[in-house]
């Protein structure tokens, strides 16, 4: 298979890749490194990337912002952030990368555990996450070409636990052979419009 | 009690606003009718409403709008339709009118089914209530004042049927007794940061 993975030198991505380029052609995409570079937040990067790949089997999305911060303390604008980035990134590398899948392709998106179960300072974070759960649900009601439309949704990481410990007190880091197996699941199973959860 | 509702002359709002004006001070909030008029798409239309209504007990948004289309029609922009209205308005709602509640008073936010059980034409929809329901649980982490928030999540309600019917197959429309009755948890009871389905 050929399979684009955006976020491919990031925590998750890196793993994730390290798996898939056992057996297939693998393209990383990041936001400063990479094979290709891409800016999520903007619609024109995600074609301008799509049109240096061509035709693939499977994407995979690992990638995205939002804002963490204090609830009385997010502006509007901040929320935008997230907004632009995690979200109608996600959405966008859907509604655009879906031209450029072979039939029966996939792609898979990544969330995380705050929109079941968030913690302080991440409305932003939380909402952009929820969003994209139900946007998976949705779209695979239309979708055609036999493509197929999944989101993963860990809980906080074991490779980023010194980073998140104390952001998520009593949440069990992930082991991340278990995180790259949901990626393993959506890209060469046959699961649809599913939200893989992957907690410890 | 001095209860404002945001969507108050709509078709679930007038049902909620009757309920509501047998114990209680209600002010009624429209886009184009109602005691004070607002677009929730415009925090400074938001901002005024709340220097007009002075202290409240309680806020119930039932208002927002989001377009549905066709997925493969819906462009990004129309995306926003619904992030900058139903659900930023929403969130402006909880982040400007908390300095508008007494303490111990609740804001109740409306979603729908769509989160949980979307339909063709929704993924835009589904995305912001989804969103929404994320946000709910992040907020009353960190909110203030003992004020709570919660969020109601009708499906299809008898009231609607006739328009939304040919929308929702398969769906048991909702008696708006029971959809009434959510607001009045949300507003009389303590629950917080509840997601409260009304299914039927």
């Amino acid at each position: 298979m050929k399979i684009l993975i955006i976020g491919g030198n990031g925590t998750i991505g890196r793993k994730v890749a390290h798996h898939f380029k056992n057996d297939n052609e693998v393209i990383i995409a990041g936001k400063t490194s990479g094979d290709l570079t891409v800016d999520i937040s903007n619609s024109v990067s995600i074609k301008e990337m799509f049109e240096k790949t061509g035709k693939l089997d499977a994407i995979i999305c690992i990638a995205g912002e939002a804002k963490w911060a204090e609830f009385n303390k997010l502006s509007e604008e901040d929320y935008y952030i997230g907004l632009k980035s995690k979200l109608m990134g996600q959405v966008n590398l859907v509604r655009i990368g879906r031209k450029y899948l072979n039939p029966n392709g996939s792609i898979t998106l990544t969330t995380g555990v705050l929109a079941d179960d968030p913690v302080v300072q991440t409305t932003s974070a939380a909402l952009v996450n929820g969003g994209i759960h139900s946007f998976v649900k949705a779209v695979v009601l239309e979708i055609d070409n036999g493509l197929r439309v999944n989101v993963v949704s860990p809980d906080m990481v074991e490779d980023a636990y010194d980073k998140y410990k104390n952001a998520f007190p009593g949440h069990n880091p992930v082991p991340m052979s278990k995180v790259v197996n949901a990626y393993v699941k959506s890209v060469q199973g046959k699961i649809n419009g599913q939200i893989i959860r992957v907690y410890a």
